[in-house]
């Protein structure tokens, strides 16, 4: 923690400062500039509230120097973290190879679901996703299909073998949902519900962390901190676009967070391009995009039918769309040396 | 709901949509401009899927003509919503005169509470806020006294007759809280946690919504309209700053949004500076330029020590900044011929 | 400047950082951490690029401790600048009075001029706007009346008395405009044009700086830094609503900016709650916050027919709602002891 | 348009909306939903005011329908414009191959010129890139050599060939640049600098036009529209990252942008990874993620001695790294199809 103090500040109000810091423990290093007197803090930066510090008689900015994550970042953990799925535990997020999840928006009932899982499976998809908890904007809308929905998600994965991602929205639900699904999905307006992360690291099943519609990276962070700390380390971060003044696109995807995330830390980074662009026809250009700057897989809504889909309809592919999304990234996979992981279907070898 | 169709759209593309639009037991409007053709959709809205309709071959834009909320509307409730509190009911937030909340960020100690609480009922704050439990970015920061919290709240509304407004971050603890609290405060982060929402909106407790970081007015109204569509019309909206690129301002403050509100909805309109700004400099004349826009009231936050603060002390008033702020306020407040709320204590009649 | 190393930087790379700043002619202070070592720079902080040492290896982040902006900064003219106008040097703007410039967003003719002048000052308006030559995304619409319009506005001046404000947009149109108009104004769109800040800065005319679509506040204060280091020292500063998600409002007015910027700078600050809010009727509450919050006047829009304004005509008051806007202003005014100036006309005295 | 009308008008405040439109050559079309009547208005939109409308009684909303640009548009040219540059006009931007631009970001001198200038041939880029007037946030920062630099361009061109892409500022220099430079750059803080932007609407010169920091892209094309209506059709847009709350990075790559811009217009598009980011090690990734998103070309900063650079050197290249962002961009290149156009230097057919 740097102090930069007011310019002109008395000795009085500096050995205030001074003392403050040392009596939560730090050792304290005067630098004093030609317009500005710098306290340098050595020590423990937590124990030092940077919020209370500012109400001093003298100081005009207190600047962090570390990061506030620790389990997430890179220097606690330089190797990648892989998390695997699947009776075989075949499937690899985080490897070498490229993973996609893909399914629709909501579980709307069996036959949809199933067509849309081989369709997805068809093409190439690894994992499958498909919501039966929908966060919506307006409580009068479709919220989906509930418990029943996870059910349609168990029996479709015990058919294809794929498995499957799906959303938790409540802390009372998080039981109920790990009970069906190989991976919880923390929704993008959940980011920052505390009681939520808490909760999901406690169980013993991979998340899936959406990146919150303005999250700072930090902030994506700190919430899988959040989700670590309480001893589940399997955590996937999601890019899914930010909240911007452009209009054109629903949101707008930070291309950028995926090799920032990459260096910050060792946690795998997935991508929804359905989301970041909230437009079909921008799905396959985004995708290979991500791929291209490093991202570890993707997550990517396809409905058999949109016109007549339950949410999000304007955004997700057609299963004949998603087999040439998949063409194109698979270009850019073996482009940059990752290749994209297929599902083997379970009789297959 | 009104569809823009691409240019020179087919014969056959344009029946189709007018038949998926009627097939929903709505009508349609066909007018043919020189280079668009519009189909406008008269009935039920909520009937079409937004989303499905630009899957539709030849549909360029949906352009939706109604607003999504109800009850929350002005339309729904010309009167303004008044709550009331307190054994004599005699606190009203939503009529004439201005409410101001203050107190601690969190509730850090017996001393700490009941000192923060004379000081801010002494300036004339009629009702005291402080937080039990604490949604922090980071999981190491202090997370609150949680129910200990909540009893020494209860305490110090015992002996001053302020009625108590604190946060609910979990739907488990939504009971909890509601028998501690006059009004439950749900954060910015929760906004859209629409699991919490429609738990609060079961119990009969007032509710403080605050605006999320990045949510529209819309969304704000439609997070209202959740609570509300579970039987809880008393709902205060709470504008706190938006996230936008400035760095000097911890957030934004959305000046505008009070006026926009007032004239959207018969809620009442509670501003918090204290988060707005995140400067305890900015407090004074962010507060005084709220209630000159037709703010409701304000809530603020007031701590005994802020360098000491385990939250938030950067924003916080120290007492006697406070009683300034306060009047000011009043200038403010009686030029727009409004006046404040000020507390009778329990003996003073 | 402070100099923050990545953690575990060699002796070498930290001699190399120590070589570099001190070539450079100041002098450096090694603060070791228990993660990171921290290099103060001591002396001209404007000889050190930012820039180049962040590519230096082991230099992690750079941050500068002194503002950037010197004349415009409070520090360097702890007094409010007061600009004065008219041939009694009667106006004042920055001083104890409010003074408010109002009048149509374009001269689109004679008629209605001199009508839309005669109304705002029969309402109380101290000068008078109206745009000769307009910037406006499209290349297709009405782009003023160029050098007749500014002519129009002499006219009015000379019947009126009233001090004219008019926009320049070309560097090659300084000298014309100033020929005419007593205040320059630099449009929003323009606030980085550096050509422009640099002609305006060297003629003797006092210069409305509008605040740039997504600028800072420091970015602000960098523009008229530009004006002032020409020579020109009387320059205004305008928030007129930054460019933020919602889209309620036009734009979002940064109201918090108006306080922040009477604490850094001694320049005068005008809003503009028209453009601000983009809607006629959010004008008048817009107005009295930014009063409330410490502003030294306003430029609002005024136009006698509205809907067949040329442009704008959708946030343009009528005169009706200007004389109400006036009055509530004035309660606002006085309310913070600062009361309004009223044009006394050229033979009143 | 459309309008849309507010709930319960009178007739006849209708009739006058409708006389409104028609007065103006249009024709209407009235459609009486259940909650909200709808007026559409057939004929040139362009006569309409849509800000002037909803000054109207009775007019709650006006959306256009139309996109306001005509010259920029897909459906005025459904061809890609390709532009051609080189004695041989065997540079061709907006065809297959990608075309790369590179150099450093101000001209600073002769040798640094010329090192920098083979150092990007020889990896491969097609143009070079050079300021020699620059736009800095501060007046006392170094604001480029001025016409001195230009002459060094141009006799770096003459060894090299390789055509010359620098920016311009001020209308007055247009003639000036124009005589040294290939392309006339805009800067993002320029885009909508409309005397600017007419004046190189004027020269024969191809514009490489840099997205303002908060332009959208609709805005974006607009500032096109404006050079293309002078009678300049050789425009090539820029995404440069916009601004959003995110300071992980220096300002947001918005990578829909590239996908949506192919869609709207004809013109090429190219990205510029340096300032996208402003660091280094982000720039092949973002570089790698843009051409596999679609983008005509790059344009990136590459210096000799980052360190020493007098602007932007946290964000340039060094030779080294540019060499392996070069491998990389070409591996993207070649698996979408497109390739990469190499510099075949003048004596080696």
């Amino acid at each position: 923690m740097i102090i930069v103090t007011t310019p002109g500040i008395s000795a009085d109000a500096l050995d205030r400062i001074i003392e403050h810091v040392e009596r939560l423990g730090l050792r304290t290093h005067v630098s004093r500039g030609e317009q500005r007197t710098i306290v340098g803090c050595i020590g423990d930066e937590a124990k030092l509230s940077e919020v209370g510090l500012t109400s001093l008689d003298g100081v005009e900015r207190v600047i962090p120097v570390l990061k506030p994550y620790r389990l997430a970042s890179r220097e606690f953990s330089p190797e990648n973290t892989q998390i695997r799925f699947g009776d075989r535990a075949d499937t690899v997020v985080g490897g070498r190879e490229i993973v996609v999840i893909a399914g629709p928006c909501s579980v709307e009932g069996r036959d949809m679901l199933f067509d849309a899982a081989h369709a997805v499976q068809g093409a190439g998809a690894r994992m499958l996703r498909g919501g039966a908890f929908k966060p919506r904007t307006s409580p009068y809308a479709f919220q989906g299909m509930g418990e029943p929905g996870l059910q349609l998600l168990a029996e479709v994965r015990a058919e294809t073998g794929m498995p499957i991602v799906t959303e938790v929205m409540d802390p009372r639900q998080v039981e109920l949902v790990a009970a069906y699904a190989d991976v919880l999905q923390i929704g993008a307006r959940n980011m920052q519900n505390f009681a939520l992360l808490n909760e999901v690291g406690r169980v013993q099943r991979p998340v899936l962390l959406k990146r919150g519609l303005s999250a700072t990276i930090t902030e994506l962070l700190m919430a899988a901190e959040y989700i670590m700390a309480q001893g589940n380390g399997d955590v996937m971060l999601c890019e899914r676009g930010i909240r911007t003044y452009e209009t054109a696109t629903r949101n707008t995807m930070d291309i950028a967070a995926i090799p920032v995330l990459k260096k910050e830390t060792h946690l795998p980074v997935i991508v929804d391009p359905s989301h970041a662009g909230g437009r079909a026809d921008l799905v396959t250009p985004l995708a290979m995009a991500a791929i291209a700057a490093g991202a570890d897989g993707l997550i990517v809504e396809v409905h058999p039918d949109p016109a007549n889909a339950r949410s999000d309809g304007e955004q997700s592919l057609k299963p004949a769309a998603f087999v040439h999304m998949m063409q194109q990234v698979q270009l850019i996979a073996d482009a940059v040396g990752r290749g994209m992981s297929h599902y083997a279907p379970a009789g297959a070898v």
